[in-house]
């Protein structure tokens, strides 16, 4: 086989050679196999890694050191499931605010868990990143109704199932290296496929009632 | 009435002196009411405005920069509508990747709006947000299948309808200032509470599956 140098594995993934420098320096793009003193081959994986940075950067907008711990998540998962609450666990914490939530949210957040039968690792963050952003509704003066988050629970535990589902049956035979990236890139990059598509469905709405009003 | 003077400002809204000068000078808050030659005036509309900045940055994770120019939509529309529009149409534009989409996504997007007959003014840029995202997807080998494009859209045009009518009817009888603070809220500051609750879904399914496996 024809060995992948810097040039190629550049012009195959779109990223430049000084941000593969710098990304190989960062130890988020694992070393190529050495070749020579200042030689090194890369191979598929490497471009496929490539191609993932930058979706997490441009289109999910993650900082670099987030996806770093996201990518470190990836290389240590030992399984689908594993890698799925990993990933989760390091988004969890936005850096933006990390200040205890209001008990009266954690209360909130604790008892919608309870109805749905959901379970949450005692250190997962996602449970305090749900109850502050009630808290952010709240301290506007805009909070949000429990039927507001019971219709948003309902129908997010049915569209989990066909997304799970759907990541589970596509990945089928492949690597858990595979299988992992699928997972994260499930959630993360379809996010603002969701958010995109909301926006364009409460516009349309709310013209439809502006011309009934 | 006694006038509210910087000090009581920050204390009311919990933003600091220096952080509430910055914002002023920088246009984000308006000029207090001068009564004096060093002395200004502030009432309930700066405690409001303050929090909803803080909301809009912390919560939402938005740079100041577009914070101003979503502000901006808010002070000039006309009516409710208008400000879901305006909204919408800053935040589109993400800064990130700006480039046209492919061909290929914009009329699988083309489609989808046709089907559920949906309409985007021409110059929106939420379709071109659509199809990069979906892009994003092929690029790293990850395509969003058509059935998920399908439940995304008909699960959240459900989702739209209660929340378009839930900030219609709480905010029956105030300005439209009020209204159109509460739609850009009802969209933004409830993306997070969306996210989170998808997460935690998400991982529940995955750990219910890796235990039937």
């Amino acid at each position: 086989m024809v060995p992948m140098w810097m040039a190629e594995l550049a012009s195959r993934s779109g990223v430049s050679v000084p941000t593969i420098k710098y990304y190989l320096r960062e130890g988020l793009l694992p070393s190529g196999e050495a070749t020579g003193a200042t030689r090194s081959a890369y191979d598929e994986s490497h471009v496929r890694r490539l191609r993932l940075i930058r979706a997490l950067t441009d289109v999910a907008g993650l900082r670099l050191e987030t996806v770093k711990q996201v990518l470190d998540g990836i290389d240590g998962a030992a399984s689908w499931h594993d890698a799925v609450g990993s990933a989760h666990t390091r988004l969890g914490s936005t850096g933006h605010d990390d200040a205890p939530p209001s008990s009266r949210s954690s209360e909130r957040v604790r008892r919608l868990l309870e109805i749905q039968e959901w379970e949450l690792a005692p250190d997962h963050p996602q449970a305090a990143v749900l109850a502050r952003a009630l808290d952010a509704l709240d301290a506007v003066g805009h909070p949000m109704s429990d039927q507001m988050l019971w219709l948003y629970a309902h129908a997010l535990r049915q569209l989990a199932t066909s997304e799970v589902m759907s990541v589970h049956h596509d990945e089928d035979g492949n690597t858990i290296e595979a299988d992992v990236e699928a997972a994260v890139i499930g959630t993360l990059l379809s996010e603002p496929v969701l958010l995109a598509i909301r926006r364009i469905a409460q516009e349309n709405v709310s013209r439809r009632l502006a011309g009934s009003d």
